[in-house]
């Protein structure tokens, strides 16, 4: 354990005023003091307490009126979340009395810990790396399987596993550079250049192929961006209701779930899918509703999936028409297309044949990959076919299976400098560079690896630390 | 320990989706057992786990995949909460996390809690009486140090020994009756009637002070209500800003703490004033203005406090108008009148003092007590001066000091009901009536009291007791 901090601090560690418990959590070196002063336990002291250890005690407020009882809990360094001396404690859920308990450990000499500063201090004890810690707030705010895979698997898992050896192997090539710098009087390109070139080149492809998992890493973490396009009646809303209305009922089976953050959000299978909102794209000819389309165009190419809804109770020239519309500004390179052709319920089998084909000859003469899915938003047919297909390109968008996903932006953005550092080391050892020069550019790309895993942070690694930490939640 | 309940619980303790801990309690028989099936703990199990001990442990979902680190807190009948064998489990707050937990172990055999069903098994197993039980939800929900008070008395203090020694006094009257009563054949009056009426009216008096708290007890609960008003442009939003604003400012002092239910309510020396919405009392003459005016009397009439703002720069004519309209309607025995006249900034002393004078010529012809404080809520001038009185018209309206007050609708209702009985006693104890039917009413007291503690409460109390608890929140 290390003594970075020699200040105590406290924090809620669950939202007061909502829940039927709360925990306020101490750590640093007078925690056991402090809390001492605060809460008579019915036996002994915090102080004399062993580790993992949970004592009953009562708390007293304006002289000795009761403010709660609670329970205790002990851990002692470095055998903590922080690697120091800690402890919560458990008490009614009230906002008063959560405040209350605080304001006593705050005169107790504790003082209110800055947001995340639990998992800084775990950090900076070296508990876990910095990818770990930073990876603790996204556990935190995964809401689906997939989005808590990934925040897990760059918590716990072989994301900072795989950076480290990363960073071995670039080590190893400083090393080898080292050793021929040490002969260069003699003249001699000491280490097989070729064969560095090799190495440099395995690495690079590896560190590039992180950097590119941003894009799906992304996604899974904020949700697959799905727009809903077609004419204004033909049925985008009675779609979104139908898709988020059934999983609002799965969501609110626990009760006391939060659902603000899941508006206009559906959880397929395990993966978030987070609906954009656009406006009609029927309209044309006049200046001010092209510009509305073109606004709705920029919208829709954010999205990585785009539901086509056609309405087929209206004639088939205009469906055709907004389709060919859509089609020629979808990006198919990075975008999925849905066709939905709506209202079947009211069409004749021959209707729906007939306009197939015609869909069919549009999506053919583009060269595009894109399925018609026959649906009934408000009948609730169909949907089955559409939810399976959109967990299908979901699947198709983020291929990577097990791999390791990047979704930090500061870690994509050091991924990307390690990247173009070992490009210039490439050329570099290719020209015959001097290798002092080389050894520079690797350095680089190994400072961008240690920037993430925060390892030789340098003398003053206060602003990165806090810029990182500041986004994490109070009390953790 | 009895055991009304065969089958094991499991709920969150706090709301899922907030803060950066989150719990999730099981109770029951089957507690270590459930817990042990989805938690594999670092070392041995949960069965095997002392009382009062922390454990670290792991949590697979999908076969192997590691959902979350955990700390498991392990407590054995009959101490803990509900007396029962008990587990918490601490994870990370990720809504995903909890009810992916709370899903294994449903599957290990648990079921999920109904509100407050922790708490009920505290009560059925004999931790607390009803009375406590039921002032846990509002021990919870206090939010003042005043509303706290009065809950915590409930919960831990006085009301449940006051009740308790109530019920031995109405026992002990029973006994003395039922010792006439056995000698009933003899024609004898065994007992001194005289003392046992003074007895009853001791015991009634008591109750009924009991009864009539729950006015203040409730003004303490859920705010003392407060209405300002005055004419339109008199200044009535700008003094609620400038009084709820500053206590905003205070409640964020701790951050995330949830500001919707504290709209309009502002905290004053640790009691809560809630303020009622009026519309202005100026409009005159026309039909629909008078309802106007009818409805905003009625709103007035809710008010224990009735802020009473005057426009000081508008003519003082329209001014005593407005207030002796006001006045006429303020009920002096249940209500309290603070007059502010405001806008003082933009008056002369000279000025000041004349109105002043006029108000105060109309206040004594009225026979009412209402100070005049100086105020510019713009300014912020007397705002102090205004806390200052609407502390102590609180205190007065809530006179009692330390005495015990009444919060629950249903204890009031029960006390309202012993003390009629009480009355039917004394009447029929001097009216000679047949010691039977006296001793009747006398149980119908002890009853009333026995439903408030819970005690005796029948063969079937399911109903009583699901009504009472599913007020309380999940997870308690």
């Amino acid at each position: 354990m290390t003594d970075f901090y020699q200040d105590t601090i406290v924090a809620p560690a669950t939202i007061p005023g909502t829940g039927a418990i709360s925990i306020v959590r101490i750590s640093g070196p007078e925690s056991f003091r402090a809390v001492d002063a605060v809460v008579q336990l019915k036996r002994g002291t915090v102080s004399e307490s062993d580790a993992y250890t949970i004592h009953f005690g009562e708390v007293f407020t304006d002289g000795n009126r009761l403010l709660d009882e609670v329970l205790v809990s002990v851990f002692r360094a470095p055998h903590s979340y922080t690697g120091e001396n800690s402890v919560e404690i458990s008490c009614h859920a009230s906002s008063y009395i959560v405040s209350e308990l605080i304001r006593l450990l705050l005169s107790a000499g504790c003082r209110l810990a800055e947001p995340g500063e639990f998992t800084k201090r775990a950090f900076l004890n070296g508990k876990m790396d910095l990818a770990q810690a930073e990876a603790v707030a996204d556990v935190i705010s995964s809401n689906t399987s997939a989005s808590h895979r990934v925040a897990m698997t760059q918590m716990k898992g072989g994301y900072s596993k795989e950076l480290s050896s990363l960073r071995e192997e670039l080590l190893e090539m400083a090393s080898l550079l080292e050793l021929e710098l040490d002969f260069s009087e003699e003249d001699v390109e000491f280490a097989d250049r070729s064969r560095l070139v090799a190495l440099v080149d395995k690495t690079a492809a590896h560190v590039s192929r992180l950097a590119a998992s941003f894009q799906a890493g992304n996604m899974i973490k904020n949700g697959i961006p799905v727009a809903i396009v077609g004419a204004a009646n033909a049925g985008k809303s009675t779609l979104l209701n139908t898709l988020v209305g059934e999983d609002r009922a799965i969501v609110s089976d626990i009760a006391g779930t939060t659902r603000d953050t899941i508006e206009e959000c559906v959880n397929l299978d395990g993966v978030l899918f987070r609906f954009i909102d656009t406006a009609g794209i029927r309209e044309t000819s006049e200046d001010v509703e092209k510009m509305g389309i073109e606004r709705t165009f920029r919208k829709i190419s954010e999205a990585s999936i785009v539901l086509a809804v056609l309405d087929g109770s209206t004639d088939s020239s205009s469906i055709l028409n907004d389709l060919t519309l859509l089609l020629h500004r979808i990006d198919s390179s990075s975008q999925q297309v849905i066709l939905l052709l709506n209202k079947v319920d009211v069409l004749s089998q021959n209707d729906i044949n007939k306009i197939v084909s015609n869909i069919n000859n549009i999506v053919t003469s583009l060269d595009l990959k894109a399925n018609i899915i026959l649906l009934s938003a408000k009948q609730k047919i169909g949907i089955e076919a559409l939810k399976k297909q959109m967990s299908q390109r979901q699947k198709d968008l983020v291929s990577d299976g097990d791999a390791t996903l990047v979704t930090n932006l500061r870690h994509y953005e050091a991924l990307k400098n390690a990247a173009s550092a070992l490009a210039d080391v490439h050329t570099s050892l290719l020209a015959s560079t001097p290798t002092d020069l080389v050894a520079e550019d690797l350095r680089r790309a190994i400072a961008s690896i240690n920037l993430i895993l925060g390892s030789d942070l340098g003398l003053s690694p206060e602003t990165l630390l806090h810029n990182i930490f500041q986004k994490h939640c109070i009390g953790k």
